[in-house]
């Protein structure tokens, strides 16, 4: 068990500027991205070996300004549109999936004022991550209802145990779900990680993902300002909230990341050290025409992927910037292409990440080179949000008219 | 064996106008390829059935004026960009894989006259085109080189046999693929349909693609004036032409279309008269489980397809833009893209003309619904070309950062 | 509509002698079954085109003497085992699906006495069947409920229609279902074909197995006699039956045999008819890397698939063995392992038939050759008992100890 | 590094006795393994992530006297047929793969004095096996040739190093292959584990089958004595070895035996921990029919794998009791089947060990499970020998008549 590290939100960002980003176009961000990646994927095997708290990523993500990314230009961010921020997601991802993971929800979560706060909140803490570069994490987990919100003297107190509160650990803000006490209802706050009484119990231990420190917390009387509980939501209704659909298409892209990060990687692997087949005819490895073969449909299937994903950014990005105007059938047709998206990125990426092996062969299988590691982190992040009940969602809709019910997963 | 009907382009243009599309705005050529298409479906199993001469169809086309589309506006016809053509094939064919066969090759060899053709020749066959409301057809299988081309008095003569003359029994006129009898080099000439000589062996029959009137023709002393002779080509170089790119992204799209089309029809059948299984808890087919996974799958799969396709078809038109200017390096990418996006179009297809009966049942084998002429057709008109070499060829540029040599093929 | 040739099963056997399979050894079977086979292929491609009635098929069957396979050597039959009748059914489906479905019909309905029969019925109509060499086909369809039996004075009448009649116009004697008008109870019977008031309504079209005659009769007034009425079942119970699990065992090798003789034929063609393709190295089709990985994937999948469907047949010829000491549990291995092979078959079959172009190339797309048959005839005839309900079935025993109902498809 | 334990095999045997096994029944052989499966699954998690010396599961494969098992009756073992010894291969890869890969080349390495030894070398050391209940490993890595045989003396002494010794730091006594100095040729020996000389090189470290101890040895001076020099062959001659073919099918039931491990591990989990899916109608996620769909896939495909592979190792057993009078034909009927059924043994195996997670949800990918070992372990061992060109040797013979040529790998 270790208690958080009272870094305050106001203190971190003197010794980690944002400036790059900030004075970047977007174009520069593509650049800024893939320097990050490259550096982190020099890391990738080390950090999935060891897993533990992604601290030095977020410091590297900090460092790099894309936090500010999301964060409105009239708010001191970037401004980018969620496919410039999903872009940036499915390059980090191709160094470490955990990375990937982690900058996604932030994304998220930087939007949440927008999307579920009252009044001025949106303004607020899009002012606040920007003065201050915070990198967002969660417990939002809505299936562990240990978490308890009390009212005390005109403020409110957590008490319980929240798991799954991935990267917490490193970050500096968070958004908290917890259950009123006397109503039972689910609350949603903004906590920042410096408040007393929050420890990390350091139970993160998975078969893939493994940087992403999405262990449990416990609260003990941690306090939360009024102004801190989030809503009631200016924006759209709940049927019409894009909250779920942001975050499903940022793990789409997450997937894509480490599926292409993986034939990335692969492609290294075989130009430079597969032995060529002794059954094959071909002097090399890469004139083995069923090598060539498997990179080429591995390719092609992840270009589709990447296209039909991109196809679905634009429509949540139209969907975003239609505000409260959007409609229920709207949000119902971006929620489709978004289940579309994501299941076909799930079945490219497993395929991928499983083959590679074969363009590499046996020797590839060496734990120095973490090949492995694609897979992994693909196969353990997919299952939250089952593919079947996505096809089956889209199957609804064209035999029966009706648009997935939003919900978390949908 | 049936002597081509003599209609010269001359004339034919007083019975059926162009007029609806000229007028007409990019919107408005969809919902005209909409009418058109939902027309033709209204008759599909009727003539695959019969196969035949697709007389009516190019008629249909015709008067539609969406033949004119190609056709650049400074020249009278609607210069639409290859999406938008690409799109009217992919609608077409959800209707008659045969119908989107014949678009997809009229719009490309209404462009060869900018493709290969010699100073003048380009605007020449636009105009002729656009003034006569001309439908192209081609007898090029490089692989029958029976075709002979002599000098005959300063002039030229056509004698032999060609197969696969796609159309050209509905066509008003023709590219036509000879060998020079002295040189024995390859020549292309334009040649009018009603130029005596010409007959129709009224051989195709074929599993699918059945009303392309894909059969033989024979010539007999048929007449080529000298400025009919195609080049030598102003544009780019062979290894910079988009001749074949533009002839085998068209079939991608008539893949989707008729992979569309099967899926729409499919669900058309499980709506209004699929039983519900029995041992299905589920009250009707639309509410079965595995009915709906299975319709969300192949609607997913389509859409990945689709997108893969649509940027394919953007990367040609950016190359088609380029004009003379395009480089080595350009074209090879854009032979990539479409290879993916072909072979990806493929496999989507081929996975839902199979599958759909399993969204209906088994009383849909019925022959009157003539459902198995998606699989039929798409079978067909896939084989031309492997989608193992597509891939093949993907991976050698991975691997060994090779482009595809440009050829019929790629 | 036709009416039923009255060919009465007292003197057909005169004609059409049993002989050769009657003294024949088990070994002798297979040698006759696949003399009949290449018999049958010859004229595929013709009797697909032309569907009608399969009676030349039925002839050359009782010729044969394989239609007394199935019957007790005690009563005058070969008393093949399982096995070895299933491996007739696909040898024969090897040539032509239709007729395989007939057979694997026929050795099951000949079986009914002894399946669903009362006090003598098995002896009575084994014997009957291998003195008059008579071929037996159904009106079985459960769901069709439209033909009603009464009883008049001390016999009883049938009146009515039933679809899905498949094979009767071709048979000798077939087991018809219909309810019995005061109970509105089902009720089996077999009734000779040269009964009056039989009438083929002849309206049998669909796209594949086009030449089982599996449409609809017309029953007027047909007399059935009491001792013609089945049952009540001497043998094991509902609960225990065999009844259904040996049809759609049957079924299965139906699949095999034309997902053999699909690749048998496609095999043909590529060793004497398929062209090099010229994007590859390989001077002949037979030498191209990726036709040898489709050949040999195809062949291992359809080898794995009757190993598994060989297996259910010995398991299902086990628990014929036991008769009425047949346990509940033991009669739900048997089903648990006949869905598995079912399924596996179904797999196999959908992928072999559909990929054996790609091994062939588009000239073989020539209607002459009829290729497209073989996926045709199997995707029709596997929708009666969808896969995912196999599948479904199997996991349920897995997961939950649950053997799958009897019934009709299970 | 580590020096070879000198445990002689003339002392071995007391401590660790084989009596449970000798005096088994066949019947027995399967209860034996089981057992020993059920103990060393309870340390599959543990065991792969130590990786290190298979010691402990060597002494239980001793104890049980299962290693005794391809030892002839006669010469003081059990005298199994290759089916059996596969199926005990098959019950313990379950547990772990690194155990079934052991124990398989254990079989295939006792059985070398028949398949390549000369006179009196067979009997020997089956004598000598069954005598001191000795486990056998190897260095036989062909491709390494760093390892040199020198005459000295009238004896050898083998210097170098040789890589992938799986096992031969628990064994008793080895295979080794070396290049005989002078002539440059390839000479296999037998050499017992405690002469002087051997050093381990502890260097394997890899993604799966971590506990077979794969790593480097280094020979410095090992005497081996002129009759534990194999050969020169007295049975068959090169073109009709089963050498090749019995390890390459005992690494098929290894295959077999993972995926067979995976899937009841994950119905162990699936019945137990599993949580139903929120989306699902289903209360409990047994009764979600998409999980029992996936359940019951996975189960079909998996036995058609095991048919196809027990179909194989008959047809091995037939053509292992045809001694020398196997024929080249016969031979290369037999490398068929196996090739067909490794190829799909492997297909199998890479589905399921992927898709048992979608049966049991995201909280199955916690470390503590060690689910991922299954992927893990097929994944590593299926490369040795590509898939794809055990497809193309099957295409080769179907189309060729050619049978694969002899070789490690066919």
């Amino acid at each position: 068990m270790r208690t958080q590290s009272c870094s305050s939100p106001n203190t971190d960002t003197e010794s980690i500027p944002s400036a790059p980003m900030l004075s970047a176009t977007v174009k520069d961000y593509r650049a800024i991205a893939n320097q990050v990646s490259a550096q982190l994927a020099a890391h990738g095997v080390e950090q999935d070996t060891k897993a533990g708290s992604p601290v030095e990523e977020v410091n590297a993500l900090k460092q790099s300004g894309l936090i500010l990314l999301p964060v409105p230009q009239e708010f001191g961010g970037a401004g980018a549109t969620w496919p410039q921020i999903y872009n940036v997601v499915q390059i980090l991802s191709k160094a470490q999936g955990s990375v990937g993971q982690l900058y996604a929800n932030h994304a998220t979560l930087v939007s949440m004022g927008r999307l579920v706060g009252g009044p001025g909140q949106a303004e607020r803490y899009y002012r606040l991550t920007s003065q201050q570069n915070l990198f967002w994490a969660n417990a939002l987990n809505s299936r562990d209802q240990r978490l308890k919100l009390m009212s005390v003297n005109g403020a409110f107190r957590l008490n319980g145990v929240k798991s799954f509160c991935t990267g917490m650990v490193a970050a500096d803000i968070s958004i908290v779900l917890s259950m009123e006490e006397k109503s039972n209802h689910p609350v949603l706050c903004v906590v920042p990680m410096d408040r007393e009484g929050i420890t990390y119990n350091d139970d993160w231990d998975t078969m893939g993902q493994r940087r992403t420190a999405s262990g449990s917390y416990t609260f003990h009387d941690v306090l939360v300002k009024p102004d801190e509980v989030l809503g009631p939501p200016l924006s759209s209704g709940a049927s019409t909230t894009l909250k779920s659909l942001i975050a499903l298409l940022g793990q789409t892209f997450v997937y894509l990341g480490i599926a292409e990060g993986a034939l990335e990687a692969a492609k290294g692997y075989t130009t430079t050290s597969a032995l060529a087949w002794m059954a094959s005819d071909a002097e090399t490895a890469t004139q083995n025409p069923f090598i060539l073969q498997r990179y080429g449909q591995m390719w092609a299937e992840l270009q589709a992927a990447i296209a039909l994903a991109h196809q679905a950014s634009e429509a949540l990005q139209a969907g975003w910037e239609k505000g409260t105007a959007l409609t229920t059938e709207e949000r119902g047709e971006i929620a489709i292409v978004m289940a579309s998206a994501r299941a076909i990125a799930i079945q490219a990426g497993i395929k991928i990440t499983t083959h590679i092996f074969d363009g590499m062969g046996p020797r590839a299988t060496a734990a120095n080179y973490g090949f492995d590691r694609y897979w992994r982190d693909l196969r353990t992040f997919s299952l939250h949000d089952p593919i079947d009940y996505k096809f089956k969602d889209i199957g609804n809709w064209m035999l029966n008219q009706q648009y997935p019910t939003p919900s978390q997963y949908s």
